[in-house]
């Protein structure tokens, strides 16, 4: 019944450049036996077997062992956007499988392709492909999660045997929450590398954990973590190494190498840089996330507006209920996050293809300072927005929403941890301004703190002015005003938090990290500032981008609800700043209202092209059979014709 | 370790006047070994066996039993308020069973001491407290549970043979989501009265579900609806009736009976008002969820505090890491909760006080308006501000926390439910607009709702004037400016809904539904406007009362972060009203930064005095030992010193 829309001009514009292999990845999972039945019933063990199966499946389909050929070979194919399309497929159909193979492929793989040299990665990842044997990324540990810097797993070079030997010093030094921990061959694991008694700072070794028939490796004790609030087919695990000596071989060499009479060598000179291109290289890992997100947001949204347009409660007098969706409160709490969904996947897609550029042109992604602090803050707000949907899908689906068979309750479980992993949202926000920063120096030939702050704080308050003429001569329900507006507030949060810092660390002397923590909250509102204007104006090019005529008119509604969103949630701010005046605060209220009304039964078309197999649905109240619950099950709302009215008079059927 | 506070004045203060009570409570919980370890690996039939086995445990201590008679028998004394405590104590040792013993004592027990006449509660429900058979509460309907007057579950009266035949006509009419159903003997249905061929509105009918060795009544159809989000001990079902024939006596007659000879007779005359009484009847119960949102709050808490003061990460540079609590972001997220933890403490309080006199002195809750808003608008507020919390606190305790040792996520997933069971949140914020509006005609002595907009549009206008004063006189810093700036608020959104819906349905003629419908958000915002208010007022008043200096310093600093939260989430709003300057409005931002700064050291002492036993904290995190994680142990973090600073140069024990 999905595949209503399958052919629909707006559902190949929202799968962009690779529709053609996301309709191939849609036919095989909606064919696959493994893919049938959703899993939250099912122990532990039987979880992890079964998405251990599943992502066997999916590394073993055609399209994916050519793919991660490319990935090794040819990283000018565009590699980036296909592998999110993929991604974001998989992770619809089981959230966990979509993780596990982000592990493997994307994190385990991402360190061992980008940090190592050919022949590593012929050794240590082209057998992935082959379904050899799986890896898995030990960088987080007991102590430092967010601080990576601070790892304390040692490396040392042994010149006698020409190996390191791998060692976990401390309990703090455990390595935890190790996805793949329980079953994988392979790990890339961050160590303090020190040679000759000098630290050379963090690099990646490929240690072997198990052999292939999952006998542990002499001094590696892998501890099962067990039971999580979601992704329950994630086997995550402790790893803790006692003295593991692997081959000189295995230090992932692209920044760092030691020959082998013992002598250390690095492109790259100071520590500090050498680790932040490190991780620079495995930011296209980071914007896998976002795509995570957006695959779980897109879930929900889909039943939750659905069911909007099935069930029906409450109405006028003596009449017929009316569809909940027709409660002002209902559409307001899910419209909000449909534009969202629809920038975020333009704006994604700008990420990637930037990468794409980037990578093909052979360029350090480490000097797009920009792209940077874009992936960091779309990872922040993806994440985020992505639960606060989930939870308005959960509340909007009453108590069908609180039965598993619905979906929505795993979804969110599932989800929950990416805006604490690979990156805690706080933390990335940090990130964001902090690249944002190190541009403005990089542009202007500075590069002490404090000179930067000084050139920032002035720099920005030039741009500002074109900003301010948005102010009189636009409408609110003008998507350029929308636009100046969010550019706006990101310039002043900009200007202004250069300001403060300046005065505390430059006038006032105050120590850095003080200062810092002191405008913590200044800090991730212009981050979240800075995503904001970037997904409003991507969202905004899309629709310029968009021929056909009706999409673009709809698509121009989505935008202006996601810009007027945008506004409505900081318009204290923009009065604090007399950006708005109470009149026009009101006025951006009632047009949000206005809009999400406006958007309400479109939203049926939009979530029908978002083109999600219904096996990857599985939600009984958004018209999938489930023999399990058939008392959940209401059948696909017909699009409402223009004479359905708020006070409709559709008869309810509610007879046997 | 949590005895440390146990005698605390402020522990005490907070637990009110039944802590003697509390403490029996917590000791015998503390020493059962069926609440020794936490239940998320179970499967679903374990969980319900163990929750059945905790809740005749609970049944059967002492206290409770002595307690149940006292239902019964003598609503004097304090009744509610005595439940409310022991129920809190319960959801905090396990949510599934607090549910379940609110299934059976709060609702079936509800239903049938305030539905049923003294035989009645004598043969329905005395039993229970003998631990001799269990009770449901079947209301909900699959096509009806918001909209609970549309329930369609049918009661026709055959004066052949006395009885009731209980008969589900279609699907729509199926009870769904009850409680109990897969084990509980008797349930108490809501269905349409028909007496004579005339139609009567629902009433409540005790009906045999099953015996007591577990076999199925004949005609009653029991499915189970197994897998939820969470509350996995809670057994959840559908109950259909299929002619299923009851005696005469078994409808519960305070509020209508039927006479052997077929004549119906009620003391109140109108349909509508008499289920509007019957519901009146049972808001103690709705309070009861505001109890058990309370308990998965401090239980969050607590664990996110604790570990907040243990864990370290980041920090100025070659200097030890900081504290995460000492993270601006880390305060920020956490402080208001507590301060909202607390506000609700003591509001829950006045509203039990408030009917517990109601009941004393033998009047109907249903005439007194402001309680029963107070009590539709707390289950609103303190349902959602529980979700909010949690969710920080999973956030703000990171991999940790997504952990299901460290409790957090199983809090949160069994009472995501809250937002929506039991009256739906949107649907109890008009309930509390409605509630309020009703109480204004009744002073007036008007009846129709035009006559009673318009009075109301008018008289609330009378009151503003007094709140105007606050703005030029006090300082933002002070709680009367906060007390009067929430005040304010309630009654401008008041008197200009009034005025909307005046426009609308009198000078418009619009039918009322669809002018309601259109002033939805408006309705939401004033209810909660409502709370707020009264939740600020409570906690200010609890200050007044509390005589202990240092107790009194403490709660005043955290009724100040109440308060200015409040307004700092709403300061748009000012904004637009203009009764906060752009200059006042960041003034509200810098004060609640500052506050939550200055009161998260205190923070522990305050968590510590939840005095919660450390068998219901169960978070290795927090410092409860966890032999199946060791790996997540944290000490129970000392209360920093006065030296303790932002730059606290204690040295971090990492090492083995």
């Amino acid at each position: 019944m999905a595949a209503k829309y399958t052919a629909s001009s707006l559902s190949r514009y929202l799968d962009g450049e690779f529709w053609a292999t996301k309709n191939l990845i849609r036919e095989e999972i909606s064919k696959c036996d493994l893919f049938q039945s959703s899993s939250y019933d099912l122990t532990l063990d039987q979880s992890r077997d079964l998405t251990a199966e599943r992502l066997r499946y999916v590394l073993n389909l055609p399209t994916m062992r050519l793919h991660l050929k490319d990935q090794v070979k040819d990283k000018k194919n565009r590699f980036i956007t296909k592998s999110l399309g993929i991604t974001e497929l998989v992770c619809s159909a089981d959230m966990a499988t979509g993780v596990k193979l982000g592990v493997v492929c994307g994190l385990y793989g991402g360190a061992v392709t980008n940090l190592g040299c050919p022949e590593q990665v012929e050794k240590w990842y082209l057998p992935v492909s082959e379904l050899e044997f799986t890896g898995m990324f030990a960088m987080t540990e007991r102590g430092h999660g967010s601080n990576v810097r601070g790892i304390l797993t040692e490396a040392h070079y042994d010149p006698a045997t020409q190996e390191f030997i791998i060692h976990t010093p401390c309990e703090d030094a455990q390595k935890m929450y190790i996805g793949n921990a329980m079953k994988g061959n392979y790990a890339a694991v961050f160590a303090q590398l020190t040679v000759n008694g000098e630290s050379q700072g963090p690099h990646c070794f490929i240690v072997p954990i198990r052999d292939r028939d999952g006998v542990l490796c002499p001094g590696v004790t892998a501890i099962d973590m067990k039971h999580k609030e979601g992704l329950h087919g994630v086997d995550n695990g402790i790893l803790i190494f006692d003295h593991v000596r692997i081959p000189r071989e295995n230090l992932l060499r692209k920044f760092g190498s030691v020959s082998g009479d013992g002598l250390y060598s690095s492109p790259i000179q100071s520590k500090s840089s050498r680790f932040n291109a490190m991780l620079a290289a495995l930011t296209p890992t980071r914007l896998g996330l976002t795509v995570q997100a957006m695959a779980a947001m897109k879930l929900g949204l889909i039943i939750a507006v659905r069911y909007s347009h099935s069930r029906r409660q409450f109405g006028p007098k003596d009449q017929d209920e009316v569809k909940i969706i027709e409660h002002q409160t209902q559409y307001l709490r899910l419209m909000p996050h449909l534009a969202a969904a629809l920038a975020l996947t333009f704006t994604t897609r700008y990420a990637s293809h930037m990468m794409d550029e980037a990578l093909s042109e052979g360029q350090d992604l480490q000097s797009n300072r920009s792209l940077q602090a874009l992936v960091a803050g779309l990872k922040a707000y993806s994440t985020w927005e992505n639960l606060a949907c989930l939870q308005e899908c959960r509340e909007c689906t009453g108590g069908m929403g609180f039965m598993m068979e619905n979906r929505i309750p795993a979804l969110r479980c599932d989800s929950d941890v990416f805006v604490t992993f690979e990156g805690d949202n706080v933390v990335m926000l940090q990130v964001v301004v902090r690249e944002l920063m190190t541009q403005y120096t990089r542009q202007l030939g500075n590069s002490p703190v404090s000179g930067l702050l000084r050139t920032w704080a002035s720099s920005a308050s030039d741009n500002l002015r074109t900003s301010f003429i948005g102010f009189n001569v636009d409408k609110i329900g003008d998507l350029n005003f929308l636009l100046k507006a969010v550019s706006y507030r990101e310039r002043v949060l900009q200007r202004s938090l250069a300001a403060r810092l300046y005065a505390k660390v430059e006038k006032n002397k105050d120590e850095f990290f003080g200062a810092w923590n002191s405008c913590l909250h200044h800090v991730t509102g212009l981050a979240l500032a800075h995503v904001h204007r970037v997904t409003l104006e991507q969202f905004a090019l899309a629709i310029q981008e968009c021929q056909v005529k009706e999409d673009h008119a709809l698509l121009t509604k989505f935008c202006l609800l996601h810009g007027t969103s945008l506004v409505y949630q900081e318009r204290a701010w923009y009065l604090e700043h007399n950006y708005l005046t109470p009149t026009t605060s009101k006025q951006i209220r009632n047009q949000l209202l206005e809009l999400c009304r406006s958007v309400k039964d479109e939203a049926l078309k939009v979530v029908s092209d978002f083109n999600i197999p219904s096996c990857c649905i599985q939600a009984p109240i958004a018209g999938v059979t489930n023999p399990r619950a058939t008392w959940a099950f209401y059948s696909i709302p017909e699009h409402p014709g223009d004479e359905t009215s708020l006070l409709s008079k559709h008869k309810i059927n509610a007879k046997l």
